[in-house]
């Protein structure tokens, strides 16, 4: 966790983040620097810096590890740090590449008692974009009380809200979040609000062999069940006659929880899925479980939407039972640290889920980023690691529907309740 | 399900199971055959018969849906067939392929009451082949008490008994089981029978990505686990300082469960899976667990072995932890029909199993598996097999450690039980 | 091919163009409509319709295969139809969704000789997205001479214009493209305009085994190329040992080629690719290649960027030898039909390029699109499909380094032409 | 390259290959053995060797990487080793393995002018199995002229003499080649013997998509290609409407090309490819190209059959053009080094052959093997492989037909000569 000093308003000191602005998009980066005399040290975006300041100007040259440097002239004032920069490749000192950017110190979490907010949305997003205005400013341990439309952008009331494609609620700011960090979502409650939900009879893409296709060619229609909020189960709303008594428990869970991406790559539409998270389709994604999402923006930019009253692994049909929902949520900041992909908790167990172009990528990347998981925070030794892992692991598969395939990785909270050094 | 005849031993109708000869090699097929005056029809492995009786000598022309054509002269005497064929491809009639056969009635079920059976192995396969002399035969109903060595070879004592690579108790004759039955073998119990096992630390390629190649290059040694049976649980003998208190619940299951294949295509290893199970390596092949596997052979040829005291999914070390293991389980015969690949029932689930060359084939075998099996016995269209597997499929991986690999597609008998016109 | 009928300016006859407008974003479909008396029939976005016109005004209902249907209320002046609708799916009437439209007719192609264009680029795009102002209008059968940045935004004079990620030139508004239509985009010229190219000595995820990730764990940094346009030759600017003689022969082509897709769509980022094209990667779109891309969008909107000076198959090394170039290419359009993916010609072969989340699926995705060419262009029936691409299907792979992986499928057009029904 | 001694007939110093003997089955290593005074060192199955000798005993202790020790008992007498061993797991010491074996020094390469072997096979084998007795013996460098019968085992004249699945000619024994060395095998002529070929008219699950499989669903006969050697060109024999004129250029290959594998592995059916090569269905393995496969036993046990007259990238059809052949190959040996998968060389090319479980896998494993060639071979650092693979590779599939699929990488030979440092 990065140390975060005590800066004054006049020294170059502390931990910064940057905002750079190279044709017009902004980008971000991190500053760690320390002063002694007039020297210099730190980092910059990760390069080593080697730096002299003369009363509020400083000059920096900063090296990374692939030969890359910058070389930095700035000026602080009133806190906050304003540079120029010309970034040269290593193999290309001839075409370096100027940009200016502005640096304020690393906020601090806000101080009060955690608040609860009523939100109502009346816009919804179909990209998960750091463009979009933040709808509401919340602090870290607030709790946000909302509702979302189905997929098709259908409200609690059966009125279309937005074009379909899974339309968002949000994008929520979440004070003293920036790049680097991890953002916490927890699912306090996960409520349906309507009787119906709309579905399909077909099977997708990644679910066919050859002989299936042949027996799925005629299918194709959309199917609407009925959702018995008291019953707690689902039924076909015109059961044809083998499904006539056929019932599903009600399970609500969100397809997409989302960050905002790094904003100089171009905004994903909301049914895609990457390192922020995402149309992730996962059924576990319910009331009591918590999200580790990484931040790229400030504020996080939190987007969340495409409830399902129910799905069954793989999401199959390529619609889940998709309906509208009542949503509270926590959200809180962990500094300075960022998942190397997405994963989340339950009461019982902690998961990594891989979302790839296929299965066989999904599995290894979930396998990955659960290693990486148990080496950080459990201090496990990669021998170690594979044996926890090989005694341990329960894979499932979360959604075959949308562009990635995911694998998750369940490791049970028993079994790791039972290693011996995890960090206080 | 073939209508079962009560043949004579002078008519050619009847049902008869056929074993040509090609090469030296046998291969099997059956014969439903229908007598009117001197006319026969019916089928011919699976082509249709014009054919006519001339008192114990017949002479038919079967043609398959694709145009090969099988003409064959038959005698009958003291209730067998013989006859010489010379089958001609539909493109290539110049190139006739002679061969000769002969056909006994297709066996009824045997009488009496089911017996239990003592077997002490003294040998153990390292393929699936349908030429190991049976080492025991049991009727449909019997009960079979056994022991596994651990796939190294190593029994309860620990004593190398064989060569590695999963060595198989068997194969056990099943009487009256014939090519294109099902063979049902459920699990009664699965015991421990020594206090230890061996494992590995490290992962398998297919949970490897670059990132994780790299951490893991170090690994690679043999790591032993005690199992404490009165516990339930295994740990590591010299555990290194994490996993200095870490257990792992006992869960005993069978990595292989096989009828032999069919005997024209060379025999797999036994660490191979197919149409006839295999190495399956899913963890829930334990105690109380009941398997489907194509018959390919007269008897079947049941193989039995590698015991695991327990296993995470996906076999990531490779090895799970491997022992030997006391087994007692039952047999059966479904006389006729034979399922699409592998399936198997728990007490909560019926479950299909994908095993193929990755895990997105896997995906889409097992689900185009269940898809048949809920067409075939639960009367479902299409658009019915769409609607349940959308919102009742549980995927799990199986396995990645060998070259198929495996995931399970699962469905609840909750749901199952609901669906109105399940066959009598 | 549609029949393009005389349209008068009074008369709903005719095929239209419409534009619709669903909470802010435009969508298109076509509609061909027959008059008789005052009926109407014919095409509404694909669904069948039953109408009536009475004077100026006329109401239609139009019922799609799958149950969903339309209900419009349309007047006519000058030639231009305008509506608005009810939209209701098959299985939930009482939610209709509500949308205006406005149509008009199918335009001609324009007449008069062919131009060529100079085309100097100020902007650069890093989405193919059909919000941007095209940039320049011109007519089917011109020729457009213009450059292209590197993609790293860097022009022939190495100044960085843009920032990186595949910058491209455009959008192009073709005249008469609507959507549903084939945009021909014929690459006349495509030369080098500076003497070095960028790239890496790393190899891509999608080309490490576990083996091959621990070799290559230290690699990473960039690499310029000296690329000597006399000789026709490229040579790393600072070669290590062995490569001191290493040459590679230039070979430029374009990364990118792309129309706007869907409007309704989130646009893609310029690395992506799909059914409008995009990043393909492939090193035969050349000098003398035609691509056949969908046209969503009125105008077509053509993209075109990310030149290689040479690229091996695959791009292993995640970048090419990228560098800026001068293009010189021609359009056209096809009216009324669209390839169900990427197709491109070169002289000597046709090509089919599948792009899919692993080469599996790219290879299923190339194999399909061209026997839909065969089918559709050669009457071949799925039997002399089989047989064509069984005896003469080349397959490469185009490329591994982007989110899509693709496979190419190559037929010579030799083979081609020995097929006796070819349509006239 | 081991270094091979001149070894005497009484002492334990020099190379030895050596025959275990495990539950019955042989299995082989190789021991290099160096003596000063009393002390043995060297390496035992490539385990480190401390040992002592007395007179024609010794006393060897051997310790693996991985921690596993081998203890041996050895004697020497005529020249030949004979000992017996305990091998103990790292982990397991209490259950040590005991085995015996035989050594005989390893051999010299035969020396006299080069041979021409006429042979006419009259067995063939379905299994590359270590078990089938050598049908000719050779010296490297000879040259044997032979024949293969068609995949579906029939001869030049139609006669069917095996039954199908690739029936192979062989084993082929050649001199002086122990497990550990390379065989080479060099196609001299490789000629079509009989007018005609068999295929089939549908496509493999490998390539369907869900669209195509719909497509396709009722194809699936048999095709004959008549076969005009003197114009060399194949055509449909029957050819439906489109195809009347559809000509197709013969290039006669070889399916299957093949060492026994490892014996203490099950033998695999000849439809199955692995490290010892097999059925690799690659166009380019025609006359004048060379292969590269490993050694796994005694005399390497050389395979061949499956000539295609002329197959389509991908062997969609299940079969190419199936014909048999009249061949002529000459075979060397490379003594002590193996390569790390299958290899060949054309006159412009070097290849590298990945054959796995998806084309996604294949493309990784033809990848790694080509580095390993060219940093072996050429010297290469890692960023040297990689800026040679970037700008040089060449993918293509060879086949989606069997188990296995297969990408092959290419680079040209002129690329490669350009290489400084190559090893002389």
């Amino acid at each position: 966790m990065p140390c975060i000093l005590a800066q004054t308003a006049s020294s170059f000191a502390g931990s910064w983040i940057a905002t750079g602005d190279l044709f017009g998009s902004p980008f971000y980066f991190r500053m760690e620097l320390t002063q002694e005399g007039e020297k210099l040290t730190g980092k910059y975006a990760g390069a080593n810096v080697e730096g002299t300041v003369a009363g509020s100007s400083a000059h920096l040259l900063a090296t990374a590890q692939n030969g890359t440097t910058f070389e930095a002239t700035a000026t602080i004032a009133n806190g906050v740090v304003k540079g120029t920069v010309l970034e040269k490749d290593s193999d290309d000192k001839e075409h370096p590449i100027p940009y200016s950017f502005t640096a304020a110190p690393v906020p601090a979490r806000p101080s009060g008692p955690p608040r609860r907010h009523e939100f109502t949305p009346t816009v919804y997003y179909r990209q998960y974009s750091a463009a979009n205005k933040p709808v509401l400013t919340v602090n870290p341990g607030d709790t946000i009380h909302t509702t979302t439309v189905d997929a098709g952008g259908n409200d609690a009331q059966g009125v279309k809200r937005s074009r379909g494609g899974n339309p968002e609620t949000g994008p929520f700011y979440i004070e003293s979040a920036m790049p680097g960090d991890t953002l916490v979502v927890h699912l306090v409650h996960l409520r349906l609000n309507r009787d119906y939900a709309g579905s399909d009879d077909s099977v997708v893409e990644s679910g066919l062999n050859s002989s299936l296709a042949v027996t799925m060619k005629d299918t194709g229609k959309s199917v609407r069940w009925h959702l018995d909020l008291a019953k707690g189960v689902a039924t076909p709303e015109n059961p044809s006659e083998h499904l006539r008594n056929y019932t599903v428990p009600l399970r609500p869970m969100l397809g997409c929880v989302a960050t905002a991406p790094d904003p100089s790559q171009a905004p994903p539409p909301t049914g895609d899925s990457g390192g922020f998270g995402g149309n992730m389709d996962f059924n576990e994604v319910g009331e009591g479980a918590t999200l580790y999402l990484s931040v790229f923006n400030p504020g996080a930019l939190l987007y969340i939407g495409d409830g399902h009253a129910a799905q069954g692994d793989g999401e199959l049909n390529g619609n889940a039972l998709e309906t509208s929902m009542d949503v509270e949520f926590s959200v809180d900041v962990i500094p300075g640290k960022r998942p190397p992909g997405r994963r989340m908790e339950t009461p019982t167990h902690v998961i990594s889920m891989g979302l790839e172009g296929s299965l066989d990528e999904a599995f290894r990347s979930a396998t990955s980023n659960m290693a990486q998981w148990l080496a950080a925070d459990y201090d496990l030794t990669p021998s170690e690691v594979a044996q926890v892992l090989g005694t341990a692991a329960e894979y499932k598969v979360s959604e075959v529907a949308d562009r990635n395939s995911g694998i998750v990785l369940k490791i049970s909270k028993e079994r790791l309740g039972a290693l011996t050094s995890q960090r206080e």
